[in-house]
C-alpha cells in the first residue's frame, strides 16, 4: 500500500464530496470489514458520495492515485460478502445515498431508480401510490438495494423473477468518470430506453452486471401489472424421492407458461431454519441436527422432505384453468396441495390457534411463516429469510444484522438442468458433504425457467464458535468442487471466490483484455468477477 | 488497398481451406456486391470455411495481413444490405458451409445450430422427427440464418419471437483467431450452458449481436414445446385513426401475457403489397399509389386501414379464456374479429372461391396469403413476404431472388412506445415523408412486447428504374432524421447506416475501445455497426 497515493487521494475525496462523507472512523471501517464469513480484507476510507457526478468524481480521484474503490449499492449481500470488498485496501464506494425514485411511469410498467433505492422503499411507493403495478422482491432483505440485486442477478418470486431481464436503460459511470447509458438511453432524446432493452449495436447492458467494468447509477427495472386475481398454491413431497416424479410434470407447467413465475422448493432443514433455530434440547447441544431427527421435526411442524411455492396470476378464470392444470399434474405425487388467495390466507391466520388446539401440530410457526411466503409471491420484500442467518443462535436479536451478529453463513448457488436426476444428484451430493462437515444441508431449487434450476445451498453456523469459520469455508470449498465435478456451476459469487471465474485461458484472456479497455488501472473492484491472475485451465473437467 | 497484402492473403486462405472455397470470380463477386438499394463496396474475394477452426485460420490469416472480412451467415439480410459488407475492399466469409444442427434436446427444448442453418432446415428436421417442439420463424425468407438473424436480433411471431431472448452458449472465434464459448458454456464439463444464458461474471453474449466483436459459430436457440392447441386471431380497423383506441386494449394484454406473442399490424398498403403488384392499371402508370385510390383497393381485396394478426396458445381452456378476454376487450373497436384454428384454416380456403362468386370480394388472393400468414403464427417459415420486394415489378420471377432482380427494398425498424400517440406519430410521419418522395408508405407494427412497438417501414421501389436508387437512398435518410427527431431509433441498421451508430461521444469512445480491444487490427467487420470515425454529438436532440 502506497501510504502517501492514499492520504493524497483522501484528501481529493474530501474535497469532491465533503468530510461529512468521507468515513475513517476506526469502529465504522471494522464493521463494514464484517461479512458472514471470515473475511480478512481491510477497508480504508467509506466514500458516500451523493450524486452520480460525484460518483465520477471519485473514480477520477481513484484513477490519479491508482487507489481502487468497491462500489456498493446498499451492501446487503448476506451469504455472498455483505460490502467486504474482494482484494485488500480497497475504499468502499457507498451508494446508498444516491436513494431517488427518478421517474414512476404506469402506462408503460416501469420505474426508473438510483442504486440506493431499497426493496421496502419501492414497495412503499407503489402502497402509497396505490399502484397497478406490483414490484418483484428477492427473499433477502428489505433493505437491500434493487439495482444491487439485479447487477448480481439476482431472482424473487413473482413473473418478474429474473431481475435482470427485466432491467433497461442502464446508467453507467465508468472507472474513468465518463458517464453513459445503455440501450436506446444512450441517445438524449430517445423515449425507448426503459422499454425495449437492447437498442442499437452491440449491447452493452450484460457487462455491467457481475463485474467490475462500471458503477450503475441509474437503472429502469420493468414492473408487471397487478394481476385481476392471485392465488398462491403450496404442496410437500413427504419423502425425498418423491421429488422425481414431481419435476417431470411441474416442467412442461413452467415452460408453457402455465405457471409464470419461479416454483420454489425448499428441503425441511431450509424450512426448519426459516421457522425456528437449531434444536438443540434434541441434540444435547450437538451440531449438526442429523437426518434421523427430522421425520419427527418435520410431523410436529407440520413440514415435508420437501415444500413448494408457487403462484398463479392472471384472471379468476385464468387462475382457475391453472389451477386445474396443476392439480391435475401433481394428482397423488404430492401431498398437501393447498391453494390460497388473500381471503383465505386472512382465514387460515386466523383459525391457526383453534386448529393447533385440536392437533398435535405446532402451526403457530407456519402461520408466522405464511404471509412473508405468500407475499414474496405477490412481490413484496420481508425480512423473515434473514431469520435463518440465526439458525445457530440461541436467540433472535431485536434488531437482525447478521455481520455485525457474527451469524455464519455461505451461500452457494449452483444451476443445474430441471431434471429428476439432477434434482436427486445435486441433493445428494450436497447432503454429504455438508452432514460430513458438521452442517446441516439446507437447500432450495428454484424452478427459475423450464429448463434450469437454481439451488441455494446455505452453510449456515455461528461465527462465535472456534474454528467455526475455517471449517465452514472448508465444506464450502468441497461443495463447490463437487458441484462443478458435476457441472453445475453457480450463477453468483461471493468476495472470496474468485477462484471460481477460472476456465479457458481464452475467456480469461478475453476478459481481461476487455477489463484492460475499460479500466486500465484496475481501480474498479478489482478481482471482483474477475479471473484469477494467472490464467489456467480448469482444475477439473 | 495494400494489392500485394491481398495477393498474400489470398494465397493463405487458399491454402487454409482449398481453393475450392476461396472465390474470386468476377460474376460471383458481383453478385454478391448486389443489394436491395445502391451500393459501391466491392468484394475482392468470397472465402467459404467450412468449420470452426477453418474460421479461426481465415481470421488469423486476416490479420497477418491486415487484409479485413465481413462475415455472412447466410447473406438472407434483405432490406439492411443482404451480403454487401459495411465497408469496400473487405472479403466476404460466408459460413453457410457450417450448417450442422449440432444437437437436439427434446426434454429441456433447445437446439444447437451452426450459422448456415437456415430456418428452412430446422422446421423441416423438426417435421421429420415429428418433434413435439416449435420454433420461432422470422418472416424475411425459409433461407435466412438462424444465427444471423437472431444476431441482428430479429423477431418472429410465437411466444419465442425475440430471438436474441432465446439464445444462449455462443461459441465464438474472436477476431484473433481464439474460440471463446459464452454462458456457463465456456466451462467444458457444465451442463447448463444451453438452459441459463447469463453464466456467471460479466454477461458477454450481448456483445457479439449487431457488432464486429467475433464470429458466431455456434448457438443454443431455445425451442417452444407445441401448444396443446393453436388459434390465430385477425381484426382489422376500417380507417387509421381507429387504431388508437385498439391499442388501449391490447397492451394490457399482452402486458398480462394474455397475448403472449406479438401482435402484428399492418396497414393497408403493406398488406397490398403482399397481395398484389402495383395497380399499375389503376395509375396510368405514375407513382406513387396515393391513399385516394386505397379505399376501393381495400373494399375489392377486402382489407382494412390496418390489419392485425397474433396467436393465443396453451389447453384448448386456456386459449378460449385468452379468446374471450380478446373478444370483450375488441368489442366495438374493430371490425371482423376472427378465430382460426388448423382445421377453420382448411375449410376457410376451401369455401374461398365459392364465397368470392357471391360476393365483389377477390378473396383469392386473401386466401393465398392466409396460410403463410397462419403459419408464421405457429413458426412455420414462409417465402411470402419475399413478394413484397417485386410490388414496383411487372411480374413475379420464378425464383425470387430481389438483390439479382433489381427489387429496390429500404428498412427502416424504429422501436415505439406502445401508445396510441406514438402510433399516430410515426404512422403520420412516415407517410408524409414517403408518399412525398414517391413512394408508397408500407408500414408494420409489431407489439414485440407490452411496452413498445418495432416499425417496420418499406422503402419499396423498381431499381431499374433511372435515378430510383437514389431518391430511395434520399427517402431514408429523411424518414431516419425525421423519426430521430421524435425519438424513435432503429432497433437495427442497414449497412448504409454507420451514422445511426453515433450519438454522445463517450459512448462512442467506449465501443472504440472495447472494440479495439477484442480486434486491435479492425479486421472483422469494419464499419458494421460502429460509430463513424470522428465521435460527434448527435447532429439533433
Amino acid at each position: 500500500m502506497d501510504v502517501t497515493a492514499w492520504q493524497n487521494a483522501l484528501q481529493a475525496w474530501i474535497e469532491a464530496i465533503g468530510s461529512r462523507h468521507v468515513e475513517t472512523g476506526a469502529a465504522a471501517l471494522a464493521a463494514a470489514e464484517k461479512a458472514t464469513f471470515a473475511t480478512n480484507q481491510r477497508i480504508p476510507v467509506i466514500l458516500r458520495p451523493g450524486s452520480r457526478d460525484e460518483v465520477a468524481h471519485c473514480l477520477r480521484i481513484a484513477n490519479s492515485f491508482r487507489c481502487p474503490v468497491y462500489p456498493v449499492s446498499t451492501g446487503k449481500n448476506w451469504g455472498y460478502g455483505s460490502r467486504v470488498p474482494a482484494r485488500t485496501q480497497t475504499a468502499l464506494l457507498d451508494l446508498s445515498r444516491l436513494n431517488r425514485i427518478v421517474e414512476y411511469n404506469e402506462e408503460l410498467a416501469f420505474v426508473t431508480v438510483e442504486p440506493g433505492v431499497t426493496q421496502r422503499q419501492l414497495s412503499a411507493y407503489l402502497a402509497e401510490r396505490k399502484s397497478s403495478l406490483w414490484m418483484d422482491a428477492t427473499g433477502s432483505s428489505p433493505d437491500a438495494s434493487l439495482i444491487g440485486n439485479t447487477l448480481e442477478r439476482g431472482f424473487g418470486h413473482t413473473p418478474y423473477g429474473e431481475h435482470f431481464n427485466h432491467a433497461a436503460a442502464l446508467e453507467v459511470v465508468l472507472p474513468n468518470g465518463d458517464c453513459i447509458a445503455t440501450g436506446f438511453a444512450r441517445f438524449p432524446n430517445a423515449n425507448t430506453g426503459p422499454l425495449f432493452r437492447w437498442g442499437v449495436g452491440p449491447s452493452l447492458d450484460g457487462l455491467f452486471s457481475q463485474s467490475g467494468f462500471g458503477i450503475v447509477t441509474r437503472m429502469s427495472i420493468q414492473l408487471m401489472p397487478a394481476p385481476e386475481y392471485f392465488q398462491a398454491f403450496f404442496f410437500r413431497c413427504d419423502s425425498y424421492d418423491q421429488l422425481g416424479a414431481v419435476l417431470e410434470v411441474l416442467r412442461p407447467l413452467r415452460l408453457n407458461g402455465t405457471l409464470p413465475s419461479s416454483v420454489h422448493i425448499a428441503n425441511d432443514y431450509r424450512i426448519l431454519s426459516g421457522l425456528r433455530q437449531f434444536p438443540w434440547e434434541l441434540t444435547n447441544g450437538q451440531t449438526p441436527l442429523l437426518p434421523a431427527a427430522l421425520p419427527a421435526l418435520r410431523r410436529s411442524l407440520n413440514i415435508g422432505a420437501w415444500n413448494a411455492s408457487g403462484g398463479l396470476y392472471g384472471s379468476k378464470e385464468q387462475v382457475a384453468v391453472a389451477r386445474r392444470l396443476l392439480r391435475h399434474a401433481l394428482r397423488g405425487k404430492v401431498s398437501r396441495l393447498t391453494f390460497l388467495d388473500d381471503r383465505a390466507l386472512r382465514l387460515t391466520i386466523q383459525y391457526a390457534r383453534p386448529l393447533q388446539f385440536f392437533t398435535s401440530w405446532d402451526l403457530s410457526r407456519a402461520a408466522e411463516m405464511l404471509p412473508p411466503v405468500y407475499g414474496l409471491l405477490k412481490g413484496i420484500p420481508t425480512a423473515h429469510a434473514l431469520r435463518g442467518a440465526y439458525w445457530r443462535k440461541k436467540s433472535y436479536p431485536a434488531v437482525l444484522d447478521p455481520d455485525l451478529d457474527h451469524c455464519g453463513l455461505l451461500w452457494h448457488a449452483p444451476i443445474l438442468p430441471a431434471t429428476p436426476e439432477d434434482a436427486a444428484r445435486l441433493h445428494d451430493t450436497a447432503s454429504r458433504i455438508l452432514l460430513e462437515d458438521g452442517f446441516e444441508p439446507m437447500m432450495t431449487l428454484s424452478l427459475v425457467n423450464g429448463r434450469a434450476f437454481a439451488a441455494v445451498i446455505s452453510i449456515c453456523y455461528d461465527r462465535d464458535v472456534p474454528d467455526e469459520d475455517a471449517r465452514a469455508m472448508a465444506c464450502y470449498r468441497r461443495l463447490v468442487d463437487s458441484c462443478r465435478d458435476l457441472g453445475y456451476y453457480s450463477y453468483r459469487l461471493g468476495v472470496q471466490s474468485s477462484a471460481e471465474m477460472d476456465g479457458p485461458p481464452a475467456y480469461a484472456d478475453l476478459l481481461r483484455r476487455l477489463k484492460a479497455a475499460v479500466d486500465p488501472n484496475h481501480i474498479l473492484a478489482p478481482g471482483r468477477y474477475q479471473p484469477p491472475a494467472s490464467a489456467s485451465p480448469p482444475a477439473r473437467g
